[in-house]
């Protein structure tokens, strides 16, 4: 099933001048939904690890049922001040300004080994965040799959000492 | 397997006095993540519906793999701003002040069937937010699981005219 058919461009999101690919057409889909979340799948296949990660919250829509078919947990990265427990945090840059993501603290333990899930690769910097504070508690990034690789923005090169793989790429 | 003995209690979280339910010990062993999404699947067995709608963040984590292993589609309901395209939107009261959701106007056809699922039944006012939403565009409600219910904040009493399921009760 060719996915980036089924993709829909809306113009001026979130701001002027921004074409925003619009996945909800994707999931609103049976087959979309179930093509889009078996193709990232492959992307797996023969890999080991032991923990899925994905950021709030279009990480959480391809992370879980990645993290179910592969009899895998799956651990939650969230905005500041989201989740309960007691967190490591990390800042990063964004175009204006700077956010902060957060983990648990006992997400992951030393040693494991982990893939990381989200729906859109565009600049690297949320990803590079979340590579920071995997192995802040020493865990190890064995792949990184997207749904969407936005190519021109280049964040292949911010993560080029792993590996990534996506399935739709402009 | 006892999902209710691998919920974390956290307490003073989001504020003081409050009794948390973190479910992320459920979703980060393999066990636990299976047995959740398979537990609140056999509240659907024999249901008649075409798609299932899932709140941000948390109904993301739920919603999807079953919609996924249903074969059914998926909509996502998100706080206002977040969805790119054309939206119709719902504000309802929380304890302090008011929210806004909001779903994409095309993401129901007048005479769907639709499930809701969520994380947590508190006090039904969200829930209510989305049925309005979803009754707003034609769709009709046939069923709301959650996996886990604060049954002495009394939500069933405000969707008393749906059916309502849920896995961990408190």
């Amino acid at each position: 099933m060719d996915l980036k058919q089924i993709v829909r461009d809306v113009l001026d999101f979130p701001k002027e001048g921004i074409v925003f690919k619009d996945i909800t057409p994707i999931l609103q889909s049976p087959e979309g939904l179930k093509a889009s979340i078996d193709q990232m799948m492959d992307k797996l296949e023969g890999v080991d690890f032991d923990l899925i990660i994905g950021p709030e919250s279009r990480g959480f829509i391809f992370g879980v049922p990645l993290a179910y078919n592969m009899n895998k947990g799956f651990i939650p990265i969230r905005k500041k001040g989201k989740l309960p427990y007691e967190t490591v945090e990390k800042e990063y840059d964004l175009e204006y300004g700077t956010a902060t993501i957060e983990m648990h603290i006992d997400a992951i333990k030393p040693g494991q080994k982990v893939v990381i899930i989200d729906d859109l690769l565009a600049t690297g910097g949320t990803s590079k965040a979340i590579i920071d504070l995997i192995e802040q508690v020493g865990g190890e990034v064995v792949k990184l799959v997207y749904l969407i690789e936005l190519e021109f923005l280049k964040g292949r090169d911010v993560l080029k000492d792993y590996s990534v793989e996506s399935i739709i790429k402009y």
